[in-house]
């Protein structure tokens, strides 16, 4: 039995499906059980002479990942026929050596280290991607900080905005998200505790060889370069403790979250009627050879269906976390796995699919300007009022007070008999409070985005550094 | 990249895994395509000559799963490549025949009929094993009728039941569930109905060919019989309404919920301190080499696990299918799919699980015994004082109402000097009231089990036809 | 503390809050205490003459909420304050009435069954308003069955459809969801064990007085006056089986996940860009005061809003019972209440929200009409490709299986020149082969919808009695 | 309609519960109001005389709560009414005062920023109890440092570890849990846009007052003073960037999860067949008149159902999250608010109750080694053998490699005849090689607890500090 991704849009094919495979797993959990072995050899516990059989039995490929899984339900686990394996291998180069694998280790600290292994190594991906999001859109944001559209609200026409303000809160949201899970990654912390967490094989080990010392001291300094050899953090042991593996998905996932909000912006703005954006084109991508006119924005699609994805996923991981028990739970733990598996790799076709969609995404800048004059002059009637309302009630053309709703009803006759609103402005108020000109210029759009390029400004120089 | 499960002991080496597998996914497309053209041939509109081309190209093991998958997201499906290599194929025998593949079909309507057949696969898999679950518990409950234990009522001790009650609790939910989920599969829908589901290249095709008749009515006859040739409902299109998929999805997954219950008391029943369970041994499986005395109940954490990965991909495809839009979803339709054929896969392992589980749970009628005890006559208080309180008011050894009160008065006093219950009682209360045997009676849980054999019974009856 | 529903705009106001709120919960589990008293009575086990007592103690106006609330985690649920209040108010009335109040009962009883009360209550209410829906879907989809609009797949103009099949597959949904609904409503349980499930209070009283009888019977006999009295099915004791609850939430999201649909697509359709529906305007709302122009489809958002909250009160409710233990769980079970609660309550509310929807939604066909001509005839490529393909090789104009590609290279080339379609093709096509008009009647795409027509006939035909 | 918790005994009844009602949300959003008119004020937009009327108008008891929920979905928020009547009763004191009212802010603004305050008042809370949870837990984990009780893995007895070693977990998850929360709390953003995000209104105000200024950076500057008059952090708008609200949730949650686990261990130890930890008492609490033995842990229940309720808030507003678009969200943001209040809430109640549980946590040291003895040695095996293995090889009573195993058989033999262990070891085994109290040390449970002892003194030194 084996899946290739066939149900899996969001990451079939992708980089981040090969670095979380199964394949990737166990290559993990190989690489934690041979840093054990250099971490022993190192501190003196092993000898430097089992190196060798040790590496040369570290290869997933070498193994038969499928009849792996055939054993993994009598254990609950893949890593005790693979140990079993494992040992066998090392045996044939070096029946010395075998002994020396895994000792005083238990499932727990080889699973669990090998997933943060895994997570470090495509996180390692992911915030290259997002990195690489963000500096395309920052420069996307920077070319079209006037480039000026309609700004949406609960889906409706609200006041014109600039595209490069929109995009700046893509980045705000993806900038923030990939520091957070930056910044998890480079806490990710190895496991280490044997059975039930108090690494009892060890403190026996070093209360009979080195009685001198404190037992819990060379434990933790072994321990130690375990974490070095694997570039992971050198944290106390964490069996019972899940917060590590929950901060670790809710990252993740926040990623995933930002890019979602693109997409459906991105799917509102490819629909027929709107037209403001287009997604990259690429041979054989998003077409229909019935349909030829189509062409479906799958990037954009398979960020939206990651999300879906994702969220379940850290639902199923919490299930579990908050499922756990005792020393180690009792199917609580095991949950956890396949979820954090499928967070980190949705996360990291997410990572792929927004570069590449950043990179490449089309402006139609003259499709903005004509869906923002579809309801006409009426989206400047606030500003209209709240402008010429006083100067009326300065002019004594309204009672205190009331000179907004005047200017207001003056401009909404306007709209409704299709006059010209300048004029008529112009017309129907007192002499002297406003000239043709004047709410012509305040009737322009583009003067009315606001802050819109200063706040690109302001969030480009918060994300392009970390960006490059 | 593949995965085999190293990540699942849920289902990885189950056979639910196989028949849910990406390949069985793949599978089931091409026998949708098959089918179609058998029904075109039956229809009349398209020669028997097809048949063999078509059957040849038609095993999914001559198609490579992996490229198909990297293919997967540009048009974010796997029946755009798998059709494309298919006609390929067809091609190859027969030139002629590669036009009739999948005409007037949509990439809809063969995944979500492919689908439909993966879950009749399995779910009569499922079904099977429920009903052998079934059976076997209601061998336990009819042997456990009177098998006393304490019941739990929060986690603590209540009164006592006896075990073949709890069973018949499990039975209920387990047969409930599995009659649901039955009834669901007699009526999973085929789909048809082209690119926007109005079949109109059939109707345009029919129109032309048989013009004097209603060309709907020749379009459904066509597909009732695609619907026949796959066991499948004949139902209307149902591209933009997503009921059924959540209907199937929901059904299985209550199968798995009530599963969990049964996993929750088999893992407190079979700790050490309660020993009341042991799950059926089998070499290899539950050990631990370091902890001889260490019998893990896989089984158990499996079916616990399990229903916690299945409410996580349940949520994920209520969230997809809640982002359904226009004829076919940007995203939600996508998300449906991995998150079905994973609870459908959860639930054909757990129906595994439960099966050996249910054939070999062994019960420790004396543990059930001794831990009953542990409160000693605490648990009887309430029995005691409802039944001699009247008694005593009616002799007027207490004002009316009162007389429960003093009852339980003595008797607390009597647990807590540790003075046997019965004869404080006789000593305590006016004459005549009660005798030490009877109080005794009184003090026999075996007769303090209410209607809990009569519910055996009962459940017994209701289920076990369906089982056999 | 008191929740309005501030922060809740999916139900905040509606009826459907009402009939779900704390105090109708308090009234259900009134009316279950109260029905249990009749019962008894109907059975000879009470005496006539509490009935007054326990009547007038009924009403849970006369009841301190915010009091009980406070009490409510001391036992972790609100019954037994209540109860502890109720029998004081009975006893003001009659002493000896209070005696009865509850008499074998245990906490899980009373408040299932209220759940259940409270269920079939706001139930009926939603099953009344999915009717009215349904039944105004029908007419709307009658009026549009010829209303033609461009049918949309993954967000992209596909091929024509009319507005009244869209609306088909909305009463498909919301039709089969509602009939789902209606048949759990049909047999909600009764709950009725006593403290661990067994009636063991009830047994013992059976035997004692009717010493001759199966006490069971008896029990069962009694059990179900108080069904009747209910109004509820007269179910065997399901405290440890959880199934009946997730059917009834499962079912209830059924009919609000139709509802997102439907919600989804309206959203779209509002939208300035495309101006094919309104939803039903009311003074006061979705309007803003600032943007006069603003039309907030707060109907639909309501709707779209209320999915993802349902969702996620489903998951909870599922991660409640997959935690069930025992005779009563401890904390799973508890986690049932609220999550149902809201489920049923967003329910009622969506129905609710979907009947003014329904009945007042505005329709504007020109609009779907100038959408659909956007990418112009391109939508027609597949069509008129495969039609005169084998008709220009019939004609000797192409080899056989070129036709069809030659025809879309013609058609491409007059869009791209924006030249005549049927012009072009006369033209270009070997004489005899085709006429300008009757390409043109296949550029009609009132005559390219296929099925629609009849699918709104078959639809409505197999939904509108139901709903009227 | 309203709600006050008898379907919710995790926050029932706290002051959590009360610190996010709807009063406590309307309370924050009239503080927001009025914090911008200081903020005016202070700014000079806004003259001196207005704070009166303002102040007098911001207690959230002189409105009508049930009124304004009636109101609120007609514009699918409460904050519209909400403002409509603040205006009003402004204008009661001072008819110019009430123009100053919400000048140039959004519903969004006030509703995000409240939710924010909301948070703060309530977080405040959360961690003042998490750190006297922890502050007792560092207390009890150093008092048992040395009690010695089984370890569990996968709910089975493993190896010995000390209570306090368990307890050291239970610091880790919520010392780190508490100590994101923390942070997040320490940066929770003010919102500041106006409709769209750009402040049109104010850039429009400035632009004509201070023409030779900057108007974004007066515009900042005035939101800095709102900022620092609501004590949350002067953030660039986020209106349509959630990932704060998302991280906000997200951490909260995180105690939660960790509360759960501690919950879980505490519902295994209180079993009347574990015995080893009870529940600190209260009058009338997790009590039962009809079972007086009965003492429900209805902390611990509290807890675990409260993280169950959570995990399905917390996904509610993971989906709201995903369906986020432009520059408002057409329900998805809508979805946020209910979810984070009740996560909020729930994280309240949850430290509330964590603080009563871990003060008063009793712990029986003699049922913990009982149970601890329910192998026997058997739990000693793999030490013994590990031990004694290599000097059995060393003096020459086993082939090397073969030590190990010949130990193990040998143990096993004797448990499996009831013998005494040691005194078979140095019967069996070459003269020489162990003592009788050589070996009998080697089975003190209490030396065998690993760095137990350790670990709680180096987790306690790296929380105490901070709990205090």
């Amino acid at each position: 039995m084996n899946d290739f991704g066939l149900l899996n849009p969001a990451w079939a094919g992708t980089r981040a499906a090969e670095l979380t495979s199964d394949a990737a797993f166990g290559q993990a959990m190989l690489d934690v059980e041979a840093a054990w072995c250099r971490a022993q050899i190192r501190f003196g516990t092993a000898p430097e002479s089992i190196a060798n059989a040790v590496d040369a039995a570290s290869k997933i490929a070498d193994y038969d990942l499928a009849a792996l899984a055939e054993q993994t339900p009598d254990g609950a686990n893949a890593l005790i026929p693979l140990l079993s394996a494992l040992r066998a291998k090392v045996a044939e180069h070096d029946p010395t050596a075998a002994g020396y694998v895994h000792r005083g280790a238990t499932s727990q600290d080889i699973i669990d280290s090998a997933l943060m292994l895994v997570a470090a190594r495509v996180g390692e991906y992911v915030v290259g991607n997002v990195k690489t999001t963000v500096r395309e859109l920052t420069a996307l944001a920077d070319q079209h900080a006037h480039t000026v559209m309609i700004g949406r609200s609960l889906d409706q026409h609200a006041q014109p905005i600039t595209f490069g303000f929109r995009v700046s809160q893509w980045i705000e949201a993806l900038g923030s998200a990939g520091q957070h899970f930056e910044r998890t990654l480079a806490s990710l912390p190895v496991q280490w505790g044997g059975a039930v967490g108090t690494s009892t094989w060890w403190v026996d080990y070093f209360k009979a060889q080195q009685p001198e010392s404190d037992p819990m001291e060379l434990v933790n300094r072994q321990r130690d370069l375990l974490a070095e050899e694997l570039g992971l953090g050198a944290a106390s042991v964490w069996h019972a403790n899940r917060v590590p593996v929950l901060q670790l998905a809710q990252s993740a996932f926040q990623i995933t979250a930002a890019a979602a909000k693109l997409a459906n912006d991105v799917l509102t703005a490819v629909q027929a009627e709107h037209g403001e954006l287009s997604e990259p084109t690429k041979a054989g991508r998003g077409g229909s050879s019935a349909m030829p006119h189509k062409h479906n924005p799958v990037l954009s699609i398979r960020l939206k269906h990651a999300a879906q994805q994702a969220s379940g996923d850290l639902n199923t991981l919490q299930t579990g976390v908050i499922a756990n028990t005792a020393e180690r739970a009792d199917g609580g733990w095991h949950t956890e796995w396949a979820a954090l598996r499928n967070i980190l790799r949705t996360t990291g076709a997410v990572s792929e699919v927004l570069a590449e969609l950043a990179g490449g995404l089309e402006v139609h800048a003259d499709a903005m300007r004509r869906n923002l004059d579809i309801h006409g002059n009426y989206i400047f009637l606030g500003r209209i009022s709240n402008w010429l309302g006083p100067i009326v009630e300065a002019h004594g053309g309204a009672e205190p007070g009331d000179g907004t709703q005047l200017v207001s009803s003056i401009c909404q006759e306007a709209i409704a008999a299709q006059d010209d609103m300048a004029q008529t402005l112009v017309t129907k108020l007192p002499a002297g409070v406003v000239t043709v000109s004047a709410v012509e210029k305040m009737l322009d759009p583009a003067g009315y985005t606001g802050g819109a390029a200063s706040l690109v400004t302001a969030v480009n120089a918060r994300y392009r550094k970390w960006s490059t």
